[in-house]
């Protein structure tokens, strides 16, 4: 490996802010849900399945979207299906698939939380965040999510 | 509670982005770090130890500085120390004080490390961001981030 280029302070401060931001919004949100008895990744897949036909999503899907790994969403999902808030079924088109479902009872509990779920996101993140800072954040922020996405091990290559 | 004040379109994308952008890149400085048999917050206890006089830190400044539980640094620094990575000692200063101490072989370590750290960092994160992003989440993620600091419990009085 060639001499490493170390951040400068401008980077550092870039880097650091980025990990601050990330780690204490996730506590937050952390601490609020589970007060509601849910995960961050519980309430995601709720959301998640509220918003499709039929409140099903195939757990292969469900991991993708969620950034999540298939042993990790089975456990949260699984945790789900114990409360009563999701089912998982085989699905009829596909002999490999396993669909989540969301249950009635899912549906009434995300009813239930939602609302300040919403108002912490609002007040933790967005309020803070002036337009100009929110235009830059969603365009760069989409770009590094799209290329570990795209390139899932790319980062490993070199 | 009052009728709740949904996302839109826009903020939905932001809140997701930045969400999925934190978890990816999470996941690739947990998956190479790993190879070398650190966690991130193993790692970061080493850089922050490595630029302090002595290589020596208070465990409670160094939780307040990862932003991480008391009970989770103590977690990780007792696995650098199962290393020799780490020392624990206590501070002469004040009888409450506990410092986490570098080693020599945690600076070798950390030597060892540091380069393809620093790589990956460049490669997923700083090099996708032009210098306006940069400087806008610099400065939009560091007010979310000091919000968060400065009233930590504030997001769950209302």
């Amino acid at each position: 490996m060639d001499e490493p280029r170390w951040l400068d302070a401008e980077e550092m401060r870039l880097w650091d802010r980025f990990l601050a931001a990330g780690a204490l919004v996730d506590r937050a949100v952390d601490q609020h849900l589970k007060t509601e008895g849910l995960s961050h990744t519980q309430y995601e897949v709720l959301v998640r399945l509220s918003a499709e036909p039929g409140g099903a999503m195939r757990m292969t899907d469900l991991a993708a979207a969620l950034y999540t790994s298939k042993s990790g969403l089975t456990y949260q999902v699984g945790k789900l299906e114990d409360a009563g808030l999701v089912r998982r079924v085989d699905d009829d088109t596909d002999v490999r698939g396993v669909n989540a479902v969301l249950t009635e009872a899912g549906r009434t509990r995300l009813v239930e939380v939602a609302p300040h779920h919403v108002a912490l996101v609002r007040r933790v993140f967005l309020d803070v965040l002036d337009p100009t800072q929110r235009a830059a954040i969603t365009a760069g922020l989409s770009a590094v999510a799209d290329r570990l996405t795209d390139r899932p091990d790319a980062d490993l290559d070199r």
